[in-house]
């Protein structure tokens, strides 16, 4: 069996660190492509230069979006800015043809290493010792949460996207669905993807981006286009639900910022992500 | 009269989107140059690149850290990726030679515009009437603060960086400078550039990185060498003192996120970063 992430973020070598990729209609949502499932097909590509190096995982992806993808064909070319023991960075665009003009869609500066040797036992005995790790939220059970799968269907035609994922938000940040948003910036929930795909590092490049804009929650509806995002991969996720809480402090001069934290079900930090964002209309 | 600042982060068009730079020995700081110094001489860079467009303000940028720069002579490459009406986005690589060979020290992504230009009163209207805006902390006033000024010679010896600022830490996040750290993983104080120069927009990419690793507030001194720090420019600075405040929740895997919030004088947040840097060995 194919998971729908691992077939829809799919890359293709045609040699020169240039890749070909399909981005596929369910990934759209109001008047683009997920930025977070942009991220995942870029970090495919920056994955397959950087095999041979063993530095399959995403630790910091930082990306410029710069203008709004299609679902189509779609390339990634790469380019790698440093090579190293324990990280590699690579440049990579992601382009789109557009009247037979390659128009980039986003660009991007990955590093890479390997999650499951980055173990330094000092200096895990020494967090552990320093009890630094930042807690999740508690949140209600997942069946007294709003489950996307519940979205009205004309929400649901606007946004393919829905269906990718499985997100059961807490109740208490989901009251803008009914048209009484708490205005505290805060959206948080259970997260899985929809065909029960397990997460890992470059699948987390999606979760951040998959709730809805922390705007709604501010009585701002409305499409949030993403200015800058970068993702800290933190950790390698334990399979299971996870639990995902977008949160912005400042709405000034048009634009946003939302933070993204990301826990796996053992309740570690896995991931960090900050975008700036337009603020809706 | 030049300032040190603009006198140091200088940089000299030499055709093909280079730029020449020296990078001054005041801004030095254990094994390496200070990153948000780097930051601003390769903003700098951009700034001459996209001053016919009038975007000469930083919004978001991003670098990922290669190598330990030294002073010395170095030069900048730049390609735009993108102009638009309201941002353009340049990436940008510093470089310096090691025995006539470019090696790169930082890569990075840059989205420029115009702060004085952002103004779009109806969302400053939805902003203001969300009431959304992140609260500077409450400092001591400055003569009741731990001032860099009085850092001890041997300290100020292996970190020139010190005499570039003037900074005024809130006591209850300096006590590690007593061996007594507070472990919360918080240190915030008063800062200005040590020779009064006013900030303005390229300056907060230095100030965001101008306080200590807010790993000496762990117990953990030493140099924090940054794999990736993003700054968001969310404001046109006022002239005066500014606050700033270093945070992290997470130590793990040898790894720690440092958040920096910058407040300026009237008391409004004008940046965000937030770098992802090694756990002092």
């Amino acid at each position: 069996m194919t998971y729908e992430l691992d077939h829809d973020t799919a890359v293709h070598a045609r040699g020169d660190g240039r890749y070909d990729a399909e981005l596929a209609p369910g990934w759209v949502v109001g008047g683009g492509v997920n930025g977070g499932y942009l991220l995942a097909v870029l970090g495919n590509a920056v994955k397959d230069v950087l095999a041979a190096r063993g530095h399959h995982d995403p630790f910091s992806v930082s990306a410029q979006y710069l203008s709004a993808s299609v679902a189509g064909p779609a390339y990634v070319e790469t380019r790698v800015a440093r090579t190293g023991g324990r990280f590699s960075t690579v440049a990579a665009t992601l382009f789109q043809e557009v009247d037979g003009t390659p128009v980039a869609r986003l660009t991007a500066l990955a590093t890479y290493g390997d999650h499951d040797h980055v173990h330094d036992t000092t200096s895990d005995a020494q967090a552990a010792a320093l009890g630094l790790s930042l807690p999740a939220p508690a949140l209600p059970p997942r069946d007294q949460c709003v489950a996307t799968a519940d979205a009205p269907p004309e929400f649901k035609k606007v946004a393919p996207l829905l269906d990718r994922f499985d997100i059961r938000m807490d109740p208490a940040t989901a009251m803008w669905a009914v048209g009484q948003p708490s205005r505290q910036g805060l959206i948080q929930g259970w997260f899985q993807l929809a065909d029960g795909r397990p997460l890992d590092p470059v699948a987390l490049l999606v979760v951040v981006d998959a709730l809805p804009p922390v705007t709604f929650d501010l009585g701002l509806p409305g499409w949030a286009p993403t200015l800058e995002l970068t993702a800290h991969v933190r950790a390698k996720p334990a399979p299971g639900w996870a639990i995902v809480r977008h949160r912005t402090t400042t709405v000034a001069g048009g634009l946003f910022e939302e933070d993204c934290d990301v826990w796996d079900s053992a309740g570690r930090l896995v991931a960090q992500s900050r975008q700036l964002a337009l603020q809706p209309r």
